[in-house]
């Protein structure tokens, strides 16, 4: 009944009433490497095993997978309908496009549409997989195998720039630098650091010793030296990476990008405590102790700007400093600036197209001040247009740190809706996969005050106004953690496992399996609203809807 | 006897030693804008106009105009009948490729070979020019011209740009951008300030009012509304010009280069003092007193970088905190570097293709003191690897300068010997006029120590040991000025026109036609031989041959 490529057709008789039901089995294969005629008997064999299960064992499978994620990985968001479906909706597109076990890359629009044509970029990375980390872990472990087998690309490329270490590609299919326009591509290296961080944090997340001790150390070792390379000793003994582009793509080639030093930092260190606990796998890969010695040196005397005069941190070295774009004489129509406005004068004036020191607040916590954190965001806001979907999430994250939750409600609203309401116009090309998985950080990393990434798995919740209640399971080194949170309090309950120490609000809380703890919630600081470019003002969003 | 595009055949029986003299008389048409017949026409009535003179009259025209040429734009070079030969080269291919009197932009390579495309690019103006105001300054009001036709695109160009005023291109034809890659075309901004100098000078060194009260005030207006919408004021007051690209090739996008910023300051004073001349012109352009006051105010507050730990000007803010460029590493195969390395890597580190603040100071002698001079040159020389052939002349004028006379007879000889030996192997694709022009600049502002940039016309003369007598003719406002130059002494003879007030070492001279003066020559400062990275010594040159 089934066929390669020919037609099938089937006829019958129906009388009144009667329905017929046909099942179709559909199986699709592809490679990059094996012969066509493996490839089909790949299919056939997919093929020969559905028909062997039949439609309901298949159906029972399927439900059986979900179900599992659902109880792992559920976002419960009470008070807001409409983002409790676009977060389960998000939550659905990057299981998909993430669980795929093929040990290939993450692309931008999952497996969803043609856009970027696709390819994977960083925003794997640094969106998709720490979401994956705590609730589809393999999906990690996947994406992350596929970067390790590409470090051969990587290697060369950074050969070819003349560097040490890897150099991996700011967007690709299967490794290969596939960015035409090297200020905004190739000058991007911290996805360097976005791949190291990543397996780092993956590790963390997970425990997963063989990895951390082989493709995570190769991954760690090569970008450290990639770092080391590209770095220099300025004569007063301060190190500086020059001339790069971080992740604001309305900047370009700038000196000491905060986000990319502490990326780059935080590789470098990772770097050097995995050679020191994999020696093994370090004298393998040719790591001295000298090596990994010249890797902390650098991380400690990596070049953090500061602004003292404005008590904010410049986006990159002299980036206060420069003009602020024209906001008041800039039209509605002319958003997104990009397609309007040549990249020549967006370069040099202050304008942010997405979250870049936001971000870097949102990952290193530790780095900044509770008053840093408050003075640059309020001063990042007035020149973030948003341009890009790869924003609303992290500054949904930091303005609930700093307090302003309503704020941080506005953005969640964003993030969440980018697909579901089409706000950029083009989910015809593909849903937004890493705005999606943001969508999870919002509520898990902005309400939740989830941080992963400074040695602990801490918590600062509070709700804003439009929310009743918040509740996330996260996957913590096998174990489930449940937290829930309503606007008095936080509940952590651990599902099974050892016993988990986490932080609440800056106090350790011990958890034992099956005795939940409840954590009052200290008030919010209170803050004056942040203000936006005219026009670029997130939409209010007020719900205090029914919950499910 | 002639035809067009036909053939032709001549037969005759000679005896032996008997001769046949053919004369053949060809002309050449073009043209962008008449019809093909109208060109046609032209060029029938050239061979007509020829054959009626006949080929006596044709080449005793010809050489009356190249006597009174080198009549009054010679330059003798007493000691090294190798530069003397490539002086005269220079002067010859210069003249013919800026006394074509036809209104059009003197090209990269002028007349003599397809490289660059026919491009003309900014050295036009910086290097041709100056060379033509003292010679053939007809030449120069020519080339001024074709900018001054080309003004509408410029407007337009700036108005796409989201800029006021006008936007010359980096490279062209007929006037339209033709460069595509905007780091280092679009972005070196500085081009307009080129124009805009160049006229000042035209107008300095001719006194032509026309010209100045014309086009010499549009190009300037133009030019000042431009600078004053690209730069910015800072909270301090300070007024910036950011992320553009200056004249040298190995940097880009960068705040504050200090050659654009001394150029644009005299754009600015320029524009400011043709307003307050003309104020007819002025109002047709719609200058009010406010504008040209706002020119001088940006103007004053110009800022220029200077590094106060190492005592010399950052080439652009942040240049000198750079690393410097792996020289002892880099070999000898691998220049030009950027044939070798990416422009990533060029751009972020302490490497210079070609002089750009050792340019400043040869033409703002007076924004510089003599020991900033000193430093300066000493601290680029160890930078500048002379990938470009508008290098060598300058490096020439500013070591001449401060003192290292041999070091410019060396630089001389480079720029000079060009197209001669060969240098850059690329002679096939046309001689280098810039760096034809740059022979004269080496010889008149190197070792004549000449300078028409700070409103009076100096001289500061000194010969290297290689040397015996340098003699050069200026002609400045339609006078010519006579300068002989051996180690003891200069003579300055004015051999017709009212009387001139020269500079000589920081002394007046007053001339009267007629009436030569001689002055002593001061002891050069001793300064150790700045060094050079490895292998890009300039070959040294010795000479002190005959005497012609």
């Amino acid at each position: 009944m089934f066929e390669d490529g020919g037609w099938v057709t089937a006829t019958t008789v129906l009388r009144p009433g009667q329905k017929l039901r046909v099942i179709k089995f559909v199986a699709y294969g592809w490679s990059g490497g094996r012969s066509l005629p493996a490839v089909r008997d790949q299919v056939w064999a997919a093929l020969t095993a559905a028909r062997q299960a039949g439609w309901d064992v298949m159906l029972a499978e399927q439900r059986a997978f979900l179900d599992d994620f659902w109880d792992r990985a559920d976002v419960e968001v009470d008070g807001d309908p409409e983002v409790q479906q676009a977060a389960r909706f998000g939550l659905f597109h990057v299981l998909q496009a993430g669980a795929r076990a093929e040990d290939r890359a993450i692309p931008a629009k999952g497996l969803t549409g043609p856009g970027y044509g696709g390819h994977a970029f960083w925003d794997t990375e640094m969106f998709v997989l720490p979401m994956l980390n705590f609730t589809a872990p393999d999906g990690t472990a996947s994406a992350l195998r596929w970067r390790h087998a590409t470090l051969p690309l990587a290697l060369d490329r950074a050969a070819q720039l003349g560097l040490q270490g890897a150099v991996f590609p700011w967007r690709t299919i299967a490794g290969q630098e596939c960015s035409g326009y090297w200020p905004a591509g190739t000058a991007a290296f911290h996805v360097n650091a976005d791949v190291a961080v990543a397996a780092v944090r993956y590790v963390d997340a997970t425990g997963d010793e063989e990895f951390a001790r082989g493709p995570g150390t190769d991954l760690l070792v090569h970008t450290a030296r990639l770092w080391r390379s590209l770095g220099h000793y300025d004569d007063q003994g301060r190190f500086h990476v020059d001339g790069v582009t971080g992740p604001d793509e309305y900047s370009a080639l700038a000196d000491d990008n905060v986000y990319t030093n502490l990326m780059a930092r935080r590789n470098l260190l990772a770097a050097a405590d995995a050679a020191k606990r994999y020696p093994e796998r370090a004298r393998e890969l040719g790591v001295s102790d000298e090596e990994s010695a010249g890797w902390r040196d650098a991380a400690e005397a990596m070049t953090i700007p500061f602004d003292e005069t404005l008590g904010v941190h410049p986006q990159a070295e002299g980036f206060t400093r420069h003009q602020v774009w024209d906001f008041a004489g800039t039209s509605a129509g002319q958003y997104p600036l990009m397609l309007h406005f040549p990249y020549f004068d967006l370069y040099r004036k202050q304008v942010v197209k997405q979250a870049d020191l936001v971000l870097a607040m949102h990952l290193f916590s530790g780095a900044f001040t509770a008053e840093q954190k408050a003075r640059n965001f309020e001063y990042y806001e007035r020149l973030t247009v948003r341009d890009s979907s790869l924003s609303a999430c992290t500054q949904a994250v930091i303005a609930a740190e700093t307090g302003h939750l309503d704020l941080a409600f506005d953005y969640l609203g964003e993030a969440a809706l980018m697909d579901l309401h089409d706000l950029e116009h083009n989910t015809r090309d593909g849903v937004h996969i890493a705005s999606l998985a943001g969508t999870w950080a919002a509520l898990v990393s902005g309400f939740g005050g989830f941080r992963d990434l400074d040695g602990t798995f801490s918590f600062t919740p509070r709700l804003p106004q439009g929310l009743i209640r918040l509740a996330f399971t996260l996957l913590i080194r096998g174990r489930r953690l449940r937290v829930e949170v309503t606007h008095a309090e936080a509940r952590y309950a651990l599902a099974d496992g050892d016993p988990l120490e986490i932080m609440h609000h800056g106090q350790p809380v011990s958890l034992s399996a099956g005795t939940p703890q409840a954590r009052p919630i200290p008030a919010a600081p209170s803050r004056p609203r942040p203000s936006q470019p005219p026009g670029r003002e997130p939409v209010r969003r007020r719900p205090l809807g029914n919950t499910t």
